[in-house]
């Protein structure tokens, strides 16, 4: 239908477009770093004392030696509950400073190669497994008393009653996946295995996953997590990770006088097959890159612009932290500009389901009709 | 129901767990970095000329200034296309590169500051849009021809009939999203405006979004993209962004010497009301970090470790280049340890999927039945 000239893989009809040296510079975006005058006072790394810096600037100054982002892990040992998570944190960063003498002294049995030295502006995305941890959000599964109706769910489920009990307490049941029974997935899960013999028996340890509802997110097994726990302990969720998030962040503050942002990540399974990172808490950063209704290069207004940059973080910081054994469960993302926000938080998704699942079925069904009852069209094109 | 010890917050049990430096040293883990021949014979990165590094001995010789991964921005300015993408691509990062005289020489114009200088082992995240625009994969809307199938749904959607049309060419449409009938949705993205005028008028301008299968996997609008493009034109997807991937990397590698794994990236709508960067192709790096049945610091085998790094890698790398006027179309992640593999693409969803959701539902009704319907439990715990 289309001409011979919009043959797949060759869609065009030449069109030139100027490069962007003839194009008008760029508007007043309000893409900027802003941060709040306390992040002014205390910073080390920002020249200026001026409130907005131009990003466009910023990056076109960028030398080839200094990266525009980096991300560093940080190996703080591991934790035996109820600990100090930022003291380790800081000793673990600490060095002495330049121009600045309210930096933590540095632990004689600190290895400073492995670690960063944590500045201002800097945002540490923190596993959610060492908040809780730190926060002594585990239990001794042999400690946890099974309701029936735990007990019908884990008979159905095969997974271990007492986990069923706690996710029951900790989220909504919505549905459940039974891994063992997918052939597809399964099969690709086991492409990916490393030690076969190990994997099948992950799998037999967990045939099913439950889909919850937690915390107003989505996630299997209300995010309680029985790997890198010693013995039969499970750690659960941190109870609020967007509090635990602020108060890592003051407490940083406060015995550091350093200025940072935090974000609590947890893994989150794919439909893809695998898991991705994604934030659960934040403080000190909008996750959200707002910047919806800005024009793009042709001045036209894009629906989109609303980059969910703590999730990306997440994902990126994941690169480094892995899953297993790495034991880098804190991750330093340094050169981001983004705005020091200390009234945002991590959001649930609860209202955007609620309010969105029947406009988008009643729309589908409207559309599916369209598309597949035949209409008498007069002066039809095709 | 629990024990006083277990109430919310802190649902501890005190156990102690060693720290790591009393623990075994992990075994021989196989999160290693493999290179084919070609990548030692051409490497300037590696000192070793090992086939196997170990991931744990490089992390712990990191030293303070060298960040364990950085991620670098490039320009390379507009596309007008039908353009040499890999050409410009190496004009930009180019330098003298030390050690090697078969680099691409400097052109006079280019600021090196600004550009990144490429290297092996580098690894190339590339907007899938500017892959499009070089591969000439553009239409004039004004030259498609409209069918009565794709009037009937621009009818009910409120959508441009030709990009509807574009859009059942590309893909099969499987619902509907109503932007401007989602009242707490609308809501939340008017919360991220920049410019609330233009955001309005951006909204007006897509009222409604078309949930697709393309290629073997989900997006909106068949990815069709309308924004940063010239006039009344339209972006479609590479018609099969592996391979797009794959020439990109060879042709580097003959251009210039230099072994590169390429990631084809493209922004995805989240439930969560914004946008997140996933991987559509890719070539030279598995997009799975394959660590399935990997154990745990307990040496329990974990089922989580399919981490999609692919899609972990296009999330970090929409931190620098952003959606609208930020002409950074191709990111520069470095210091990943990955397998260099030839013979891996980015997958679809479509076998998980159809042999996935009949289970997940079985599965499902029968934990909702287990956790509704009373049953007698003769010695009931609760």
């Amino acid at each position: 239908m289309l001409g011979d000239d919009t043959v797949p893989g060759r869609l065009s009809t030449k069109r030139r477009i100027k490069r962007f040296t003839d194009l008008p510079s760029p508007s007043t975006r309000s893409v900027t770093f802003r941060h709040s005058p306390t992040a002014i006072r205390r910073s080390t790394w920002l020249v200026a004392d001026t409130t907005e810096t131009d990003l466009d600037t910023e990056r076109r100054t960028d030398t080839e030696t200094e990266p525009q982002r980096s991300f560093h892990g940080v190996d703080v040992g591991l934790l035996e509950g109820d600990e100090d998570l930022v003291g380790l944190l800081l000793e673990a960063t600490a060095t002495d400073r330049e121009g600045s003498g309210d930096g933590p002294e540095l632990a004689p049995d600190v290895d400073v190669k492995a670690n960063p030295t944590l500045r201002d502006g800097d945002i540490l995305v923190i596993s959610s497994k060492v908040v809780s941890l730190a926060e002594g959000r585990y239990v001794d599964l042999e400690a946890v008393p099974v309701s029936s109706r735990a007990d019908r769910i884990a008979d159905v489920t095969g997974i271990d009653p007492r986990e069923v009990e706690l996710i029951l307490r900790e989220s909504t049941v919505l549905g459940a996946i039974p891994i063992a029974d997918i052939g597809p997935g399964v099969d690709r899960l086991e492409d990916h295995a490393v030690d076969p013999e190990a994997a099948s028996a992950a799998l037999e340890s967990l045939p099913s996953l439950l889909v919850t509802f937690w915390n107003g997110r989505f996630c299997t097994n209300a995010g309680i997590d029985l790997s890198n726990s010693p013995g039969e302990s499970a750690t659960l969720l941190p109870a609020d990770p967007n509090a635990s998030a602020r108060r890592i962040r003051e407490e940083i503050r406060d015995r550091a006088g350093i200025e940072v942002a935090v974000i609590v990540a947890d893994s989150e399974l794919s439909y893809r097959g695998g898991s991705v990172d994604v934030a659960i808490g934040c403080a000190g950063i909008d996750p959200v890159d707002s910047n919806f209704g800005a024009t793009d290069l042709f001045g036209t207004p894009k629906l989109g612009g609303v980059d969910l940059q703590a999730d990306e973080l997440a994902a990126a910081s994941a690169l480094l932290s892995g899953q297993a054994a790495e034991r880098t469960p804190i991750v330093v993302a340094r050169g981001l500009d983004y705005e020091v926000d200390d009234d945002v938080a991590v959001g649930t998704d609860s209202d955007l389901i609620r309010g969105g699942l029947w406009p988008v079925l009643k729309r589908t069904i409207q559309v599916k009709i369209a598309d597949t009852v035949p209409i008498r069209v007069p002066f039809g094109v095709s």
